[in-house]
């Protein structure tokens, strides 16, 4: 691991062993109690080479957060990507994440935590991971629109809406909330869900 | 002060002083950092005294938690109460609602880091005043309905819904965050009230 970096793929494939050692350890520990030292002594490795490819312990913070976002944003991305009408897509989009991030919450709690800190403290990549979410949403829309399952004027304003209205089922910090007093998330969901779908203007 | 409680007049009295002390000491030091010593030192009695009042400081926390949410309470009645057409109440209350949580954070922080701690940890007394909320949403929706204003099959359902929806402009913890960052919520706020009333089923 001391060789000196040549390609771009040298560089990719060691980023990515980090960040793996770095989720590893962020899950045995706590994301609060991994130092750059500790993912370096994981690897073999000085923690002077982990800086070759992170400029700092937060780099590594952000890209591991990056890739719990992109599973949510690839779980998205497919569902948009079907051919099924622009409600059901809807519908199953917002109850995969929703299922996605409690999952989380339950199986890696200190992914979790770590979004939870993101999110709290307004990180970049959180706030590019929200305007790609209502960009999707919004997609959705514009095909429901112009198909006749939605009505509705202005599909950014009405994308920003689903996002507010959904938000005790998406923001990590509300989810922890319902987990922790061991409320039932699943009729309240489908609930909500046929709510947003009426505000779009879906008939019947 | 040390005389004995003679009347239940008395009784109420001497709570709402420690109360108000109490509420004072919070607003100069923190909640967190308020004891029950403090209160008795700024009302010249013995904790001792304060004890035959309220059974513990978390006592006094819950009391003075319970005026600040019967304030919003106040707001939501007296609006609940009016003439006007069940949407045009629905918009008003949800936007009081908001601008008296917006106001709380910035002119009565410690009054608002109260009720973050509170809402976080599932105090009954927050518990009962969201169900107090949702049942005048409820009232409010079912006189739509009435009215032909609104179409809702189930007026529980809807109300609480409502709730969710709103769950940006109402959550202590998601308001805070809005206003740290400097995001203007006038404009989204109003967006948001008119998708939870076409969700509600209100015609044009």
């Amino acid at each position: 691991m001391n060789r000196p970096v040549r390609t771009g793929k040298d560089f990719d494939e060691a980023r990515a062993r980090i960040l793996e050692a770095a989720e590893e350890q962020f899950c045995r520990v706590g994301y609060h109690r991994t130092s750059v030292a500790d993912i370096a002594a994981k690897l073999g490795m000085s923690p002077a080479n982990i800086y070759r490819f992170f400029p700092s312990r937060d780099a590594i913070n952000e890209s591991i957060c990056g890739r719990v976002v992109n599973e949510v944003a690839d779980i998205a991305f497919a569902i948009a990507r079907t051919n099924a009408p622009a409600m059901e897509k809807l519908e199953q989009l917002l109850t995969a994440v929703h299922h996605h991030n409690k999952m989380m919450l339950v199986k890696a709690r200190p992914m979790h935590e770590l979004i939870v800190a993101a999110t709290q403290q307004n990180w970049p990549i959180i706030k590019a991971h929200i305007e790609r979410m209502v960009t999707i949403f919004e997609a959705i829309i514009r095909e429901g629109v112009e198909a006749r399952e939605f009505d509705v004027d202005d599909t950014a304003e009405a994308a920003r809406a689903v996002r507010s209205a959904f938000m005790p089922f998406f923001h990590p910090i509300l989810i922890e909330h319902c987990v922790q007093h061991g409320e039932d998330t699943e009729a309240s969901l489908r609930d909500q869900i046929r709510f947003i779908l009426k505000a779009l203007g879906k008939s019947g």
